[in-house]
């Protein structure tokens, strides 16, 4: 069948792309063109930014790095034939006079490839610069607005990721006769953005008229993860395919072009039609629903944790198991990421470490089938606590020397069996300072660092309640109720050591969690939380402990943002700030700020 | 003397403002205030952002802060009587369409402010984005280029700090008339910036034909510090008066001011020429010579460290004494900052630490009036190392665990004692990953972080051969030769522990800096930097270790940006990418990022 008009067979390679490795991604973008090609497909829409990698950061600054991606690009372009391949890069553009003192002078690019050469380019004009985004810090803006490339018989227009979050764009290349819309993304996971995203291509699509093609990059970065979900819709914004969530895909579809008449036209020139033997039927796409909440949730920590693993070169992971819900959420989902034989489970008993917790933990580790050992640090601990008490007094009960002697046996181990410790801390812990630096907080990926303890018990429920076919289906451990009841029922206050009593939460964890995702999350004050009906000194006890932990927190190891504002690089704060959001007022400073001043009390 | 047209008297407050402390900075301005009416002074000048602190960060995203920071502003303005007053605050500015999809509802501002009013305002136009700097995240640029403000029977500029980092702008409020230019700064240190800055700033003066007043911040918040070092020039470009470095300062001066036919006029009225009472007579304003080379680093170190304790409200400071001469500067750096009272000198003895180096530390911290103690943490070091052994085998030289033996009784102590523990890595270490997170690397403050292992040796040299007059006239400690030569003649090798042959550097410290500086802050390649004469292998060595532990260095305790490109904020690298730079190849995977390939080898 010709390339009727009206028609566009379109391909999207959903690919997973290490930072850096620029030859390496050039091999696997030449192979995604390869699948096209034998397709039959006009067009392949890859990720953004696939030939670095995203966000590839300074790397851009090292002498070498941009050359490096350009002549992979030549590369790529000579691999090119009749199917036109978008993909992305970085392009150096001239210094420009800019609202910065020094001038940007690179974009965020792609390019349209065909038979042997770049056709084109195309500069992302929508930087995000906030959240876990930096683009202003590299790239110049790209300022064309409007026009279209000429691809066979049809006009078609081309943005990346942000550029499609406003209408201005996607509007102009339509009113300019845009037939389709090809967009390349680098857009990473929360919970609830894939519906958002969904619903800004659809609404893209019905706005403008056009079916929109929405390449996403896959894959876990350490405090980012990308989930994929590439979407095809049609004219009116119906989806037609999505791409998996969270691991690699390839969707092809013959697309029904829009009928335009054009308000005006700026078109490039591209490609003309190329005589075509007959290619291959597709199948029909599959509009696959997207993943549920939980299981979306799941699926992103588990993916990370994988990746994480992947781009540091471990090959084991250590997991102190406590007996508690969190170190059983990280072991399941270690086990599930990297299989069981991967995965070492150590619990370490202190002092008063009720017995019954060293079982919850054996029996954790035999369902999930992984290694478990059980060591006494006590040696350890004891002599230290009495020597710093001999020489600096203090409380006997202030277990960080406990914590840390644990850290270091975990540590230690890790390094000798070439692998990595997850520290297990909530985000509830993680915003209160309940986390000792090189003890429980101690590791290499912080995977449940975003995640509120009230999700930690949703997710393991669902876990251990996944049908034994799904998991295994998954490559998951296939065993019923993964987390032992015993584990996952465990009231809070059984789970804390008895010599833990500055860990007190200060009201349950529904009600701390909400509170902090309200002063997180949606940046409201003290004054607007208690107003809507919470205790308004929990409310200050919560927001105080949060205000002065930021310095701690800058040391803790990285997580996986799946909120809307994880800490990190997602939530940005001078560590020794005088803010106190409760009272409006500076806390009272014991010492001035300047050298020739100390103030009393 | 009334104010004669032709000359203006103008006053700078060279302020230390804490972060957030938007009542008490409101009190510090008003004092400032106070001062400039006393003298008679027609304009003060402020720091950049001086009512709410430098940087701010995501605390303007807080419900409240800006609110609160504009009343605080009202209240100022309440306090402006015939001085005209320019300070730095947040501006709200409606959102416009931008280049990005979030627009900016803020701005980066000063306030003049008059009689009991906000006169007008400033936005500032260049927002740097790089290096420490992420101005983008939070201000929406200025847009007003040109104009002037009516200050008495003048016309005067003003500008905002990397405003006057490319000429356009000062240029254009010259062309309109500006008779004088007066600039707010939050210019942060490093080595090379204050003749940098000058030569800026006195280039500005020449060019336009005015004089310039550049008011600078001082102050250090953990990553940076502030070195105030204000400046006024006259209209030919010459210094007439120079703010001290690193402290509080207040420059007052009768500055002529330029006489110009401007080519246009667009004059923002502040106010009016006002009768005056006789005022006093100022002293001659003095142009202090900058600081020498090695005074201004270790000044800087001072600095930061006691703004450190300040900020996060410590009283104590713990080193780590090992007899080393990391450890003996940052002992020394912190007697002068805090005060021997203030500073807990402790030796940790390993099993295979030569005698010698306890003795050299212990006249150190005699030699500083610092408290000293030596504690023998073998009793926690070796259980540990056994038990390790037993479960994980390993190697028992690999004396990461004495490292964090030693870390957690540090942080013990420091936790007993309202204290915070410095950690004593230099740059060089911190480059090539020797140093063990919890262990040598523990603390809240690497005070060192970005000082190469040369500087270190040249600060002991410099400090130790300081005169006991001049210590004593700075405050610090008043001893001569307060660093002993047992401790800064030490060859490096000896001070190596026998136990980490791992730690070998891999060429002298002269070359290994040399290459560092060369890779890190030029950012040269490592056939660039083998092109200039080093040994090949040697560069690909370093290059190397540079490059597999950003991972390690990002959970380490910050430091102080010394050198034009530090760790940190200042250089932002993934953690797991594959870029080497060595031979523009990735390093070989040893597990493929998708969940379906396990790579071999």
């Amino acid at each position: 069948m010709d390339n009727a008009a009206g028609r566009m067979r379109v391909a999207l390679a959903q690919l997973q792309v290490p930072i850096g490795d620029i030859g390496g991604n050039a091999h696997r973008i030449a192979e995604e063109m390869d699948w096209a090609e034998e397709i039959g497909a006009d067009v392949l829409v890859l990720p953004e930014l696939a030939l670095t990698g995203y966000p590839p950061e300074d790397l851009l600054h090292l002498s070498g790095f941009v050359e490096h991606n350009l002549d992979a690009l030549t590369d790529l372009a000579g691999h090119a034939r009749d199917c036109v391949t978008v993909v992305g890069f970085v392009d150096p553009v001239p210094a420009r006079a800019d609202t910065d003192a020094t001038p940007r002078t690179f974009a965020n690019a792609v390019a349209l490839l065909w038979q042997g050469q770049v056709r084109d380019r195309y500069h992302k004009v929508l930087l995000p610069n906030y959240g876990v985004f930096d683009e202003r810090r590299y790239f110049a803006p790209g300022t064309r607005r409007g026009g279209t490339w000429r691809v066979r018989h049809a006009e078609v227009g081309v943005l990346v990721c942000e550029d499609v979050w406003r209408p201005e764009l996607a509007d102009a290349q339509a009113a300019d006769g845009a037939q389709a819309l090809f967009v390349a993304n680098a857009s990473p996971f929360h919970r609830g953005k894939v519906a958002e995203r969904e619903h800004i291509v659809t609404d893209t699509a019905a706005r403008c008229g056009v079916p929109v093609a929405y390449c996403n990059l896959v894959g876990g970065h350490d405090e980012v993860v990308f989930d994929g979900g590439s979407l095809v819709t049609d004219a009116r914004g119906a989806v037609l395919a999505r791409g998996a969530a969270f691991t690699q895909d390839r969707l092809a579809l013959d697309l029904d072009l829009a009928h335009h008449a054009p308000a005006s036209r700026r078109s490039t020139f591209v490609c003309r039609p190329a005589p075509r033997a007959v290619r291959p039927a597709l199948e029909a796409p599959t509009a696959r629903a997207p993943l549920a909440d939980l299981e979306e949730v799941y699926t992103a920590l588990v993916r990370s944790l994988a990746d994480y693993c992947a781009n540091h070169g471990h090959s084991t992971v250590v997991v102190g198991l406590s007996g508690g819900i969190d170190s059983g959420l990280v072991a399941t989902l270690a086990a599930d990421a990297l299989g069981p034989d991967r995965v070492w489970g150590i619990t370490l008993p202190g002092p008063a470490s009720p017995p019954a917790a060293t079982d919850d933990a054996a029996e954790l580790a035999k369902r999930l089938g992984i290694r478990h050992d059980v060591v006494d640090v006590s040696a350890a601990h004891e002599p230290q606590v009495a020597a710093l008490a001999e020489l600096a007094g203090g409380d006997p009960s202030d277990d960080d020397v406990l914590a840390r002697a644990r850290g270091t046996f975990l540590l230690g181990v890790a390094a000798r069996s070439d692998g990595v410790v997850l520290p297990t801390g909530n985000k509830t812990e993680t915003a209160l300072g309940y986390g000792t630096l090189g003890g429980d907080a101690a590791g290499g990926f912080a995977v449940l660092r975003d995640v509120p303890k009230t999700l930690v018990y949703a997710l393991c429920d669902w876990r251990s309640a996944l049908p034994v076919d799904v998991a295994h289906q998954r490559g998951w451990v296939a065993g019923p109720e993964v987390v032992p009841a015993a584990i996952r029922d465990k009231p809070p206050s059984a789970e804390r050591a008895p010599d833990r009593p500055d860990r007190e939460v200060p009201a349950s964890y529904a009600t701390v969690d909400a509170i902090l995702e309200r002063f997180l999350e949606r940046a409201e004050s003290p004054s607007e939380i208690a107003a809507r009906g919470f205790d308004a000194a929990v409310v200050a006890r919560i927001v105080d402990l949060v205000e002065r932990n930021e310095a701690s927190r800058r040391q803790m190891p990285p997580g996986v943002k799946v909120t809307s504002r994880a800490f990190g690089r997602d939530r940005r704060m001078p560590l020794g700030h005088d803010w106190r959001a409760v009272d409006d007022t500076a806390r009272t400073r014991r010492f001035a700020p300047s050298d020739d001043d100390w103030l009393e009390g």
